[in-house]
């Protein structure tokens, strides 16, 4: 029979086993057994099984992977029979855990316990991942603002060029994205799933433990948050998950779009980092292709559905574990896990080693000549302009008349300024007016206010940046 | 030609003029309005026009309302050539306003900055109506999980009894999703959106005004917040919306759902509200059908796809304005807003007049006989019965066996009893067994924490709302 | 470093190597080395390459595959560099191919025409696995249509009782589901993609070869069918593989929803095949979850994410091969393949072994009174009564207000008779009215056309299926 | 109370009278009085009801639709009571129409004959408006096609030259989707939906009535399709239409992207057509935005979840009506039909009138200099080359060195033909070699089969509309 595995082969955006294998099928049971060590502590702990049942379980769960007990493909096919791996993984380990362990194993606990509480911790493994990929990008992009703050290169809307502004801005834009991400993920909480069979903890009870404790204890060991109440039926935790993830490859997905446009030979404003075995293509060796790029804007262009997979799941939640819905969870946040990591890692590369030519940016900004700064004239000359405004929209009417009629741009400049020497008023244009025209017509110096804005994004994503470092804590703040 | 409008005929969840004139067409002309009249103030306040400019163009605008100049199909239709409606909206607010504010109508801006901040401005007063219905919903939630926090009800999971629970945990654990959207929205921010053509501000620059402190007054006179900077191209601000409005829909959907199961006649524990014209069928006088519910669980089903959509327009963002991807938010905003809407709704005057039975409940509970505490038994007699576990997995075998063969639920228990009086030991069992086995076979004492996790769930959820209450600065903490 | 396979550990619904295994990583890999051995041949056969050359390319494949050679995690990783598993897949392939058939390894071929090609391969053989599963479900359903056509059974819309029904017209409604699935996936195309690196076979062209002729002989070689054109831009055979799996999903979704009810304690009108290790609960024994239900049902919830993520992919196709929307085409279709493979499996286990409780179809046909026929009632006996309709009325509603104080169904149906007597005059009573009663209070007398529509329908499933038995050349029809 | 009615101010897409009419309240409300008063007929012709009903009803709905009774606000709200807009809309009509009409009004329909009738009849409508567009506008794409069939063009792949190519392929790939969008919308069935109030016709029955040719009368006045059976809770007529209508998106879509950036003023190779209002910008007057690539690719973007959202449903479906999962079908469905509606007006106005420039077309592909055809060089100089393959790729590599360090395209094809003219055996060079380089290095020589497979898809798309013209019943040949 065929192996089965989805290793990626069909996933380059996060096809790299040091990406996906924090959440891979062997990640997600290493997790279930590190929730099964950890319960029996906890249980022994409180004096709710025999001593020496911890260390029992923890043993079993250490020899158990030594000796590749748990493996993935077994565990996948059996879980079918009951429809969720745990059932299989307690089975085995209850067999290979000797006494006292043995009764120690998942008593009290529901399998929606161990695979809720693995995956939150899957994430949280895996995000922490994604933010040391994150935040260098966050650096890089802050970098390349600062330094890029008035390099000249022309704004783009609607895909038509409408006005200088300075590439410096458009990473910080990007940054802006960038930071929401990382805000985001920061602000996840990773809690325990803790509610035996009935979301009620009757087992626990019935043992004579105190629930609330014995889950706080059971969290804290395994590196998880205490969560106010089970959440079985409440899926809060994981649609927040969602959007946060889903934040991060829209970020990257932003960049990437552009990074594609820009690095198109009939721009040439930017390209991707060089290095061997990037985007090479064996039949056209002279092709470059934005390899990164494109990882990246595959993963953006598939998270969005997973999001709402995660959504319509939550929605159907029903009884205390819905049949279906609850099960559909699982691939969606495990693959947005990875989608973001995918997008993190890659976009880390690209933005530390993003090739930018100012010439290039510079060259198409004048692409489209004087008429580029037209807005600027009307507001700037209308004051002084015979007839105002209309006046100056007759320069700029007859220029765009000569444009039509094939004139190039330096033809254009030529008959914008001869326009407007016709319609300013003469004791307004001065002695200096061709100089003023010189300073009117040239794109570069009509940026607005790119720099300030830059200013502004830079200085709140390195105060939010700080608060972070200095408090920790912050990261974890919102009640689940 | 037959008008187009769309008022809500295939969208009942949302389809009542309260709900939803605060986001059709003209609402958001108003807000679009609204915008463009403070502007002109702000500009007035600095300066750059001339004086009387704002009073004129607010007045202008006020006039033109009056007057129905603002048709919605007319600038709907107009719209098409040039892809939004602030460009057909500006040009006849230009034309209708006098000297001087003539020339201050939209100066310096862009169709960006008026429909974006239109969208927030509509949005966020749509969802203080939101939050005007959740709120009560929470409290009414709260009252439900308080008063039946011990009421015996079977929790049911993958569709099967599981272990009895109590009504009271159900609605709490409904109260954690809706206190979970209630907070998802409360930390919204409704940023202005200011960049100008390009999103550098260059025409403001160019008039000689000071971006930023354009961009705070304008904010502050239109209700809206600041932002460190434009969002042209992230979209985040928008995305956080999408997210907290699907919160609302699914936690008002995780009402629904469960109220629709249990509302059937088979189960009978719970009813919808029974109010004139709810309901009825025509056809079939006898029936009641969970209407409210209805309408909740199709708005819960349609906001997925439009959190989707939200994202994937973010993730294809590029350039300084994304042409065909800008445009699908909008929609999708729309009805993320009007869903949302209808569910909160739907929802306070579901959970407040909701019909509960708890014979009903105690009923089905005893469906399904003895065997639903079989856990319990397991877990309290496994120490005193002979062969440990074993022993007492044989008399719950046996009554299955009994169960299978068609024994009804009071022969079960007659089975079960005799099975546990013969494998626990007499020493054991001592003189009060059959009083044990009463208190042991009775599924409403075999709650476990359910009342005390209500409790953890209703304190939480007050200590949220009163920090909310006396802190109402906490309703916008997030910066975008 | 972890294995970052998933082998289906999340995915329980297609979670099994017989199914699996079909779209596995080993599986496209598989069919790549398949499409270039065969491209070799037919090279070869056309004299564009050495003799010897295809013969030399398929023992390579041969014996690398032997000697694990395409180990997919290697691959997956390797084609993070150019996007694409086909560019390490080929370099590998030419090494190790001696002359003469290195020289013929994917000449004239471009990446995308081998994966495109392998994935419609790898599509193709799964669809006849699904289809394996799908037509005998739909067989069991058409036996179980036609066993309970009249096997009494109430109707519910929007949860609540409706009219009498019958068993055998909801599985033949499964059936039109099933049969409309089966359909669409026997009618779809599975064409090759051969365009070369620009979609203009340029390198054929260079080398002397005719290329459709080409195409259609590598088609004909390696089980794809010819196509017009490549179809590197237009995805339309892509996306109509998308629509037709999730009609799989989809209908058997609707047969899971269904049992998932219907099989709960309080409804008890069908159960699931009693199976080993299907369904079992460790901590409660008693239970038996509807395990192959959920599923289905976990597999109808993901598919239209899918289905939605292949749409959006084609609709943003650019270029003569677009940067990341093509790539993201590729786990969406796999996951369907996998998800409707997983859902025809089970539904074929789930349906052929349905239990069926006509008891209990009866019990719960019966909860809702006579007040299920008041419809029947109006209509049959609203000309015999005084006052018409409105005297049937005043009886209906005199029952009503019982059933609403309280009154049992026998106390409705002896009010509701003495109410009836009472409206409807004695010489149209007749001397057998309370025969006729008997008979209009029948719920199992009143099931409308039920049988005749069961009729229809499978008349119209047999005689589709037998012209797909007699006409195999239909399952091709569509051009693509 | 704001009016909530959405004209369609935030939906540029299909802002447009003439477009949304057709699916607008008011057309849904005419199609479902439509059906109410065929319904009258149909029961008349059979005898089931007094003579005279049937225009009784039909003229109370020209009277009521005159005096604009049926206001789709009221209309609407009132929907909310019992979850759909049909039972207010038979409570007027009932309480309109003069006896003997009165009695046959609804008369043993439910709800959802109506709404599900009405809107397929509302589908049958638009969609013939769509294929008006849809036809011209691939004839439109032929015609592109064959007249610049040879007209060169550098394909791009992953945003890269790839190799030259020609802009009538391009259209001819364009044309291949938008065929496919119009034989999947052609081969659609618009089956009526009539089931009574369980689907099983029951009050039919009652009346003495054959359902099934009562359908089919009704069918046949009403302008829609017999069903083999209700379809009430089988909902692949509903996903059939969505996956049809998206295909008409996609394939818009489609053409949409590749124009947005071949009209981008770095590459001028396209232009939209100029018509007055069209993509102005008050802003910039030298500006022009592709306005209908934007409003189509708007369209391409919205349509994928809203399939997703009528899958969902669909899969949802459960009991014979399914609450919350039918409603959230409208709205999507009429949303698709919408888009799709203003994709196909836009697309037609776009590509019958779209500027080509082949001057910038040919400027563009000589951007990448002489290496745009090194693939072209491997296949045919290799075998007269020194070293073979690797003989060429030695030139190519030197001339990729030159590049890297600036060389502009015509001194690489200096080095290019040096380097070339180096290892190309002297016997094998020839006398015309010169020549023979002229031509190997013009890149629109290398076209290869550019012009075939236009040929190829023109041909088979004109034989497809040919068929479709003459047997205009291949039309709706699905069996449902």
């Amino acid at each position: 029979m065929t192996d089965p595995a989805d290793r990626g082969l069909l996933s380059p955006a996060w096809a790299s086993p040091a990406l996906a294998g924090a959440t891979g099928d062997d990640a997600i049971i290493a997790a279930m057994l590190e929730l099964e060590a950890s319960w029996a502590e906890t249980l022994e702990a409180a004096g709710l099984v025999e001593a020496g049942s911890g260390a029992a379980v923890r043993d079993a769960v250490k020899q158990g992977t030594t000796a590749g007990t748990y493996d993935g493909a077994r565990l996948a096919e059996a879980s079918q029979g009951g429809g969720n791996p745990v059932i299989p993984l307690v089975k085995t380990l209850r067999e290979t855990t000797p006494t006292p362990g043995k009764a120690a194993v998942h008593k009290g606990l529901t399998s929606q316990d161990v695979l809720d509480s693995a995956l939150m911790l899957t994430a949280k493994r895996a995000i922490a991942g994604i933010l040391a990929d994150l935040s260098p990008a966050a650096e890089a992009l802050a970098r390349l603002a600062d330094r890029y703050r008035t390099t000249p290169q022309v704004a783009r809307t609607l895909t038509q060029h409408s006005l200088p502004s300075s590439f410096g801005l458009k990473a910080a834009n990007w940054l802006q994205g960038v930071a929401h991400a990382e805000s985001r993920l920061s602000s996840l909480a990773f809690p325990v799933q803790c509610g035996g069979a009935a979301g009620t903890n009757a087992s626990l009870v019935a043992l004579g433990g105190e629930p609330a404790a014995l889950a706080a204890d059971w969290a804290q060991r395994s590196g998880l948050e205490t969560a106010v109440a089970p959440w079985q039926s409440f899926r809060g935790p994981v649609t927040d998950l969602g959007h946060a993830l889903a934040a991060v490859t829209t970020a990257a997905g932003h960049v990437a779009n552009d990074v594609m446009l820009l690095a198109r030979p009939e721009f040439g404003e930017l390209g991707e980092p060089l290095a061997e075995g990037r985007g090479g293509s064996s039949a056209m060796p002279q092709k470059q292709n934005p390899a990164l790029s494109v990882l990246i804007r595959s993963a953006a262009l598939q998270a969005p559905a997973q999001v709402a997979q995660l959504e319509i799941a939550a929605a159907l939640s029903e009884d205390e574990r819905a049949g279906g819905a609850w099960h559909s969870e699982w691939p969606a946040l495990r693959e947005l896990l990875r989608l973001a990591g995918g997008a993190a890692a890659s976009l880390r590369e690209l933005v530390e080693g993003l090739r930018v030519f100012p010439e290039a940016m510079r060259r198409n900004l004048e692409l489209s000549g004087p008429l580029l700064v037209s807005e600027r004239l009307m507001l700037e000359l209308s004051g002084v302009a015979e007839g105002g405004r209309a006046g100056v929209q007759k320069a700029v009417d007859a220029t765009l008349a000569a444009a039509a009629n094939g004139a190039g741009t330096s033809e254009q400049a030529c008959i914008l300024r001869k326009e407007l020497r016709a319609v300013v008023r003469s004791e307004a244009a001065g002695e200096d007016f061709d100089a003023r025209l010189d300073e009117l017509l040239d794109p570069a110096g009509y940026q607005g206010d790119a720099a300030g804005i830059v200013d502004r994004i830079l200085k709140t994503y390195e105060e939010t940046a700080a608060e972070r470092r200095h408090d920790p804590s912050r990261r974890h703040v919102r009640r689940v």
